[in-house]
This record gives structure tokens, C-alpha cells and sequence, in this order.
């Protein structure tokens, strides 16, 4: 090196995810590089030799731990130059060609504290969203507008109820589209418009958020309808829409940002292989700009365990970059009743989310809000510093 | 009824999936009524009793078969006006919610003949695609630039080499995006540029298919700055950028489009849930408007077998609506020794994707690709009416 020669720049630390796998250690180094080689450069080794491809293009290994029984946590550094810092090419690195292989689980992703700086995660997050709302040290209470096949008075009618009865979110089921019984225009309209005339009345700031799942060039215009019908935010289903096309409506809206986990569960870890929840409904719904995130709870009606709960959770208010924190909304088949154990794992920064079971309760919508509310303040907060969801 | 009163409009045929589902009989009555309510008005039982909302939106149970050992073919009819002709709502009906269940495997779907005729699904098509690139009578060949890390220039000598060697399609690697080494605009403009030069040379019709997963504001635009620069078609991974962002590329531009199967291997069925691959890459391919689709073949380096392959075939060509049949695409670590036994079972209608092999063989690309052709124009093209694929 002579003086004044320009350095080459120096490479950004790796994205470093970890994956794991079963089987004999040997067996396990194998299909380690070959991920290394599938998900960057997706060439036979012998067209890997070139010095800056090797070096600066595959993704490393960046080491291997035992992690119980005969699986092994695999850690893989993927550059962020081949990353990017557009979302669906980090998704597509992370496991786009080896969704088609077998036995490889993503457990977590790492990214370098420079790298996570470049995204800009949840427009309002958990305190933009407690702002809006007007709603400080207690869980956010949710409901949803259902079932498809009410007409659009009967279901500003509920709207309207529960924004009387004091709730902070109610959000179209994510089947009610653009069906021709409940067409989206007229839907949100009357929706909104109930919301409004309660918040009128109560002085409240219930937002109301229809589902925005639509085709590709109607996403963006069904969120403007939306805003200029005085809807405070949208639900969106990510996989079934585009995860990307979720950060697209953060970016480019003032919309409270829901993301429903329709599709995703395909890629929830079956046989060893797939994507964990906690990065699936944490590191990427965060990452994609949710501001609350659907996602299954344990005990409701889908098989999802506590500690996964605990995952998204944490990976939902951990630092990330500049990020902030998102709100989890653990859901599907919640029951009254388990408010109190939902508020002891995921704390206060929670939206707990009651479909059938706020209408079974009574006919009168109103109350059962009113009742709902109740049993969330008299559920016992954890003491700060004990909350399980966001230990490290 | 009294004369000249109108009668309701007659309901539509419904849709009818068919998942497979494993253990008793009447376990498997329980699952399949719970599939039905949680995949349209997703509420309790108790809030379904509305005759509108029973006889009309709930998904009905229309058979239950045996189908070996302890599975049963499960065929359930969705309503037509629930699934509406927005794709992202149908896939959401399908398989969204209990994506996120056990032990549901969706096998086939059967759409009414009005219905599917609400669908263009691909643009071009086998017929439109074999006229555009000038080829009949046998199958089209296909290659990728590769890998990410190579620069602009390098990529375009490929390309080039590849045009004159007469390819017939040549695609970006999924994975190279816009990596500041290859940056799209000046990769796609080169890339084009060193094809058109070598087709006005040779007199051939090879078409280049840049990738255009890209944010969700940008692949539209993507598409454009390709078709500006000269490029015939664009590749897309469906599952990355949102499934029915690839219907809109068909529907806005004059592009041969090219589906990759990035991510959409979390949904093929593991520990008896997910989609098969018929469907997948089969039915909603087609459906969102691939001309060319590919998908792992039996064989390569991804666990699928050939039963899937023929499934895919068949799907992509039997009569739907009015919709043109799509090229099925096998790939995934294809050898040219393999061409021979893809041709058996896909007839002429296939493209044969040869990545890193074709690049193996020698220094030269383009007698590599002039042997690849004279082994497709070797392998036997199977006695019409007995293509494996193509029967019913």
C-alpha cells in the first residue's frame, strides 16, 4: 500500500442468522455451506473460486453450538451488500430457495446495529400509537367487525357500539374484502362514520382499521379511501398481500398499520423446517412497519406455545436500530377469561384482541366492551423489570 | 310466490377444494366443519345461525372419501361471492387462516366454469409465448445469469454468449436484485442491450427476464425501466413480492412473465399440512398470470417427487375458464443428462432451466448452449396423447 492509496471500504459486520438443524455434526457442516452457497450465490462450488465472490458474496459459517439433543445451532453471516436494504430481497436471502428443502429452521436474525438503522420498522409504534389513542399504562382493547355476510349497517352498528363501550381498536374481520354484500367504499364509510359519531359522543379516540387485503393496484388507493373516510388505521394481511407491500402502506400513509397473520402460519417450523415465530411475527412484521401484530396466542384455538409468545413478544420491543417497538396482539379464539394470563407474559404494551367471545357474552355490545375493559384493568400488571416478554 | 315477483338470484356453483385429512371418520367431520367456518365467517358456531349467513357464506362439507390408509378426501364448497374475483382474498379463503392449523393438506381446487372465467391468468401463455420467441415443435431452452456478485458487464457477456448460442429465455438469478455491485438500471440496460446485439447478429428471438422483486413501490417501475430497455419479460418470485403483484405485471405490461419459487416452498405440505404442490405451482400460478413457471423438479436438489411434477404439468395446461395454458419450468440443480427424462414426462410444452451445469461445461457459452439444444432436439418427444402430464 502506498500513501494516499484509497483503502477498499471497510466490509459492515454480517447479518449473522441462525438456523437450526438435526443430525451428526459432519452431516450438519454439509448442509450449512450449502445453505451458505443456496441463499447467496445459488451456484455449484466450482463457480465460487473468484476471490471477491468467495469472499465478499457467499454467505459463512459463522459457527456451530450444540443446542440440545442432536440439534445444532448454525449461525450464518450473510453480507449486507448481497442483503440489500429492500425487504424482499433480505426475506428471499434469509430462506426464499431453502423454503423448498427440508429441515432447516430460522431461529433468529442478528442484524449489524448500522445495517438495522437503514429501516424504518413502525411509523408510530408502541408510544406514536398510545399518543393517537390517548391511552397510557394499560393494554390496548381490540375487537373485530364480523362475521362476513353482515351487511354495512349492521356492521357500523357494531362499530358503533363498541366505540361507545370504550374500545381503543375494532378492525374488519380479515375475510371482509370487497364482498358485493359488503362492498369495501360503502363499508368503510358507514364504519368509519359510526366510529366517528361515538367518539363524538364519548369524547373517545377509538380508531377503526378495515382490511385493506386487495389486489396489487387497489392496496394503496383502498388505504386512501380509508383515510379520507376518518379511518385512523388498516389491517393487512403481509403474505397474503406482500410483505413489503405492508411497509409501503407505513411509508406512505398515516394509518395505524395492523398486520394479520393470514398465510403465514405455512411458514411456522412443521418437520424441523421453517421459519420460527418469533422471527416470522417479531424480527419481520417489525421490520415491515406493523405498528400491532395478529398473531396466534397460546391456549386459543391454534398450536402455538407460550415460549413463542414470549419470542415475538420480545423481538417486538427489544432495541432494534432506531426502531420502535411494536404492539403484540395475541389472538384466535381469545376468551375473556384469559386477559389476566395474557397481561402476566406480554405486560402492558399489549393489545388483547376478543372476536366471538365479546359478542357471545351479551347482546348488548356496549356492555360486553365495558366488561372487557374491566377485567383488563383488574388483571394484575407484572412488576416493571419482571415482565417475562421482554427479558433479554 | 306471487307472478311477476322476482326471485333471489340463483346461487353460483360453489368452489370446491379438497384437502386431505388424516385420522377417524368422525374426528375428521369435526376438522372439516371447523375448516369451513373458520375459512369464511371465522366466528363460533352460536354466531352462525342466521339463515343468510348458514345457507350462504359458511362453507359447506360437499363430500368426504376415503383416500388410503387413514386419509380422507375432504371436498369443501366456498361460495363464490365470499372468495369474490380479488386473487388475494380467494388464496386467503383457501388456506390463510388454517395455514396457521395442523394437518390440513390441500390437494385441489375445482373452480366453476363462470367463475374462472373471471380470470385472465396468463397473458401470453404457451401459444402466444412459442409465437413471440418464433420456436414450435419443441421445447424452450432456458438459462440464468449468475451469480449475485458478478458486475454488469460481466453478466451482459453471458447474456450475450447465451443469445448467440441460441437460448431461448435468459433470467437474472433470483438473487440478484439491486446490489450496489449490479445495480439494476445499469445491469438490466446492459443485459438488454448485449441480447438485442447478439439476436440482430444470429436473426434469433431470446428474451431476457430480469428480476424485478424489488419494494413494493418500485417492481411496477421496475417493469418498466425492463420494457424501456428492450427486455421481453421480467422474472418475479410471487411468494416475495405478493402473489397478485405478479397478476398486475401481466395485466400492465407487454412482458413475458416468469414465476420463481422463492419462499413458496414453506407452504408444500409437511407432517400432512400445507399445499400441494399442484395447486401451488400449478392452479395459483396460472391463476396470477405466470407464462412460464418455475418449480423444483424430482430429481434436482429439492425434495419433490415426479407424481408433484405431473400434478404441476397438468395443471398448468388442462382446460380452465378460457385461460391460455403457462410452461411449466422445472429446475433446481438440472444436469443437461436430465433433459432426456424431463421431455418424457412434460412433452414439448416445458422449458428446461439449466443454470450452473450449462455454465460447468466448458469455458465457451455458447457451444454449451448449442449442446444443450441438440440434446433437446435428441431426447424423444413422447407419442401424442401419452404425455405422462397432460392426461386428465
Amino acid at each position: 500500500m502506498t500513501p494516499g492509496e484509497a483503502l477498499p471500504p471497510p466490509e459492515e459486520a454480517r447479518i449473522v442468522a441462525t438456523y437450526l438443524l438435526r443430525g451428526d455434526l459432519s452431516d450438519v457442516r454439509v448442509r450449512a455451506r450449502d445453505l451458505c452457497v443456496e441463499q447467496t450465490v445459488e451456484v455449484s462450488e466450482s463457480l465460487c473460486a473468484d476471490p471477491f465472490i468467495a469472499g465478499s458474496v457467499v454467505a459463512s459459517i459463522e459457527g456451530i453450538e450444540p443446542a440440545g439433543g442432536d440439534s445444532w445451532a448454525v449461525r450464518i453471516g450473510f453480507p449486507t451488500a448481497v442483503a440489500t436494504d429492500e425487504i424482499p430481497q433480505l426475506v428471499s436471502m434469509l430462506f426464499g430457495n431453502i423454503s423448498l428443502k427440508s429441515g432447516l429452521r430460522l431461529e433468529s436474525v442478528d442484524f449489524p446495529e448500522a445495517y438495522a438503522r437503514r429501516f424504518r420498522g413502525p411509523a408510530l409504534g408502541v408510544d406514536g400509537l398510545r399518543c393517537r389513542l390517548g391511552v397510557s399504562g394499560r393494554p390496548l382493547l381490540a375487537s373485530a367487525l364480523k362475521p362476513v355476510g353482515r351487511s354495512p349497517r349492521e356492521l357500523a352498528a357494531y362499530a358503533e357500539a363498541m366505540a361507545r363501550g370504550g374500545i381503543d381498536l375494532v378492525k374488519d374481520d380479515h375475510g371482509i374484502t370487497n364482498q358485493s354484500f359488503a362492498p369495501f367504499d360503502e363499508r368503510v364509510r358507514r364504519c368509519a362514520d359510526a366510529v366517528a359519531s361515538a367518539n363524538a359522543a364519548t369524547g373517545g379516540h377509538t380508531v377503526y382499521l378495515p382490511c385493506v387485503n386487495a389486489p396489487a393496484e387497489q392496496v394503496i388507493e383502498r388505504c386512501h379511501v380509508a383515510a379520507a373516510c376518518g379511518c385512523g388505521g388498516v389491517l393487512v394481511s403481509p403474505f397474503v398481500v406482500g410483505l413489503d407491500v405492508m411497509r409501503r402502506i407505513a411509508v406512505e400513509t398515516d394509518l395505524v398499520v395492523m398486520s394479520h397473520p393470514a398465510l403465514a402460519g405455512a411458514f411456522l417450523p412443521r418437520a424441523d423446517h421453517g421459519i420460527a415465530a418469533g422471527v416470522l411475527f417479531g424480527t419481520l412484521m417489525r421490520l415491515a412497519g406493523a405498528d400491532l401484530v395478529v398473531f396466534p396466542s397460546w391456549g386459543g384455538r391454534f398450536p402455538v406455545t407460550r415460549d413463542d409468545c414470549a419470542s415475538v413478544d420480545r423481538r417486538l420491543k427489544a432495541p432494534l436500530g432506531g426502531m420502535a417497538s411494536a404492539f403484540p396482539v395475541p389472538a384466535g379464539g381469545m376468551t375473556l377469561e384469559r386477559v389476566a394470563a395474557l397481561r402476566g407474559l406480554f405486560g402492558d404494551d399489549v393489545a388483547f384482541l376478543i372476536g366471538s367471545a365479546l359478542y357471545e357474552r351479551s347482546p348488548d355490545l356496549v356492555a360486553n366492551v365495558r366488561h372487557f375493559r374491566a377485567l383488563v384493568d383488574a388483571a394484575e400488571s407484572p412488576e416493571k423489570g419482571e415482565t417475562p416478554g421482554t427479558k433479554p
